[in-house]
């Protein structure tokens, strides 16, 4: 099974239209890409590739899915939503015209969703992707209407797992870790960073993945210092710190495992860092727990970095949400005001810094009522080949 | 060599600002993400990953590389552009809130670029994945700014392509179709449209690829009709037609080469569209050239499928824009007002559907004075393994 049944994508619709007229709203319009899918794909499986896509559902009524112009038969094949619109505002980058492809309006799809009612007020969801092709035709079309930011009324059903989710989480973490199971066996110095990055790929389509969770990474030496980045021609070298963040993604769930690790044995300044963040990882393991403010976790955790004496080499964590996005909300940061609860699901996400080299510990977990059930846990060690 | 020198970097940016002032404009404001880089990464090389990335360009004074929060050891080493300002409407959708990490005001950025000077027109470029945190706060920071899609001054500059960009085409050509040598040594019944996927990723990063041209497309029997899907479980059978699109990306450069090839013979019915299509696309090479408008190459032929009678398998077609991005602009379509012109570089894009199956034959070309230059063309072939 890698995919979610078609009655817990009705329940999702439901669930979403009780909190838009929560939300004193008369509908939402959601919107994703081929790289910020999660929310469209959450409720009709439809995962964009090309063009972009959206869904638009009312508090009473009727969902619509929105595709581009092209993606009709792959969307009547795939979309869990049946009652599908092209409007070109959802086109590739690219812009092409089709002469001859009939498109519809926002009033259209408000007609078609429900009905002779009207809008009033409509939540905007996806809101930080939203394009503006999509909000310029949205104030054309609905002259008056008042445009909400309202994220909330979907992220909210996201952020607790059903069964069925961590199950495909668990499959997603499970290939992730055969992924490295591969690179570990096969890496050698003189490689460059990008063909490491060819073994990953290779072994997680070969055991069911569907894509990379996130862009994979793959640095040797000094690049090892970027919290994000991209792999590069950098050959991998001996005695360096070689940093790994490998995931797969399956039925929409993504995961990644990230592990710091070398080919001959670490200097000692190095390996003091990499196991020192090691130790950081299982510290911050050890502090999550279902009904746990989540602020509290990152203020115990940084005094427990500092009290360690390593708090100049540390940039920030120790935690983000992890579900269809390899990073999704809610991120665990001083500033947070939500409490943990069974079912959320975290990224334990582990970095430090010096000038010269960096490292990352990174392994999936989900909250319980006393503790957490770990999605990965291969690879909680020391790792010198 | 899998770059562009710096000193061509340096000719976009001075003929970018050139575009920007013939266009009555002070300024103009780029935008890129993850999948739609090609804009940001013309300029300054710059890769967004996670986060999004903009680039503001004023007709007179200095660039400024726009990260998100999390990017700034990465971008410091990567873009081009080394005067960078770290602002929130770029960060991850996740809206993480990074207490601790500074960030500016477009007010900020536009002093840092441009001093003294006033901004009063400000050109978007990117307007198409332009996202909305960017949208209102360009209108909450520059109250009266007007703001203008400005994507031709910067389109007209990627569309006739130089050189070194055409070296790193044909490179990225050549990687594809290792990519698809291997999978024609390795496919057999049974395994996944998805693991066929994997043999590509594999080859890609191991002759030099940086990543995926596209989303690589593996579909067998019934599911070729899409025109746009996803690979999926589905197994590869016998006497079906496997469509393969399979595209590197190098130095930034994308390319795609698509053929249907089956394992034992294709029954008739099905083999007679797949010859028709190959017809068909090498009828297209032959009315390219520099000199032509692109619309009448469209209407030859169309005029030219109805004639032989395949009309009704005809969804769409014959070529778009390829350079960066596997699909961007100029697209070739009946409406289209321009003439081709030596280093346009197009994809020679033919798909034909029945209600049961479809093709797509897929190959890189650059205009020229009398025709065309074949970017690949080792698969204008029938393959039935």
């Amino acid at each position: 099974m890698n995919c979610i049944p078609d009655s817990e994508f009705n329940n999702r619709i439901k669930s979403f239209q009780k909190n838009i007229k929560a939300a004193g709203l008369d509908a939402a319009l959601v919107h994703g890409n081929e790289a910020d899918f999660a929310n469209v794909r959450y409720l009709s499986d439809y995962w964009p590739t090309f063009e972009a896509g959206g869904v638009f559902v009312p508090a009473e009524g009727k969902p619509v899915m929105i595709i581009g112009p092209e993606s009709g038969t792959y969307a009547a094949g795939r979309s869990k939503i049946k009652n599908i619109e092209k409007m070109v505002e959802y086109r590739e980058s690219a812009e092409p015209q089709y002469p001859g492809i009939p498109v519809a309006s926002y009033q259209q799809v408000v007609a078609n969703s429900m009905g002779d009612r009207q809008v009033r007020r409509l939540g905007l969801v996806g809101y930080s992707v939203m394009t503006l092709p999509v909000y310029t035709s949205l104030q054309r079309d609905l002259p008056g209407v008042e445009l909400v930011k309202a994220d909330d009324t979907l992220i909210d059903l996201r952020i607790i797992k059903t069964n069925n989710e961590v199950a495909l989480m668990k499959k997603a973490f499970a290939i992730s870790e055969k992924a490295i199971d591969a690179i570990l066996a096969e890496i050698k110095p003189g490689m460059t960073e990008l063909q490491v990055i060819g073994i990953a790929q290779r072994e997680i389509y070969k055991h069911g993945g569907e894509y990379e969770g996130h862009a994979l990474y793959c640095f040797c030496g000094p690049a090892t210092n970027n919290a994000i980045s991209r792999p590069t021609y950098n050959k991998i070298k001996k005695r360096e710190v070689i940093q790994l963040n490998i995931g797969a993604r399956v039925g929409g769930y993504s995961s990644s495992v990230g592990l710091p690790i070398s080919i001959g044995p670490l200097p000692a300044r190095k390996k003091r860092l990499v196991e020192f963040g090691l130790e950081a990882h299982l510290k911050t393991i050890d502090l999550l727990k279902g009904g746990k403010p989540a602020a509290q976790v990152v203020t115990d955790y940084e005094a427990w970095v500092n009290q360690q004496g390593f708090g100049k080499y540390m940039l920030y964590g120790p935690c983000h949400g992890i579900g269809m996005m390899e990073v999704e909300r809610p991120w665990m940061e001083s500033t947070s005001t939500y409490d943990l609860k069974p079912n959320m699901t975290f990224q334990v996400d582990t970095f430090f810094y010096d000038v010269d080299f960096g490292l990352r510990w990174e392994n999936g977990v989900r909250i319980t009522k006393t503790g957490v059930e770990k999605l990965s846990k291969k690879y909680m060690k020391l790792v010198e080949l």
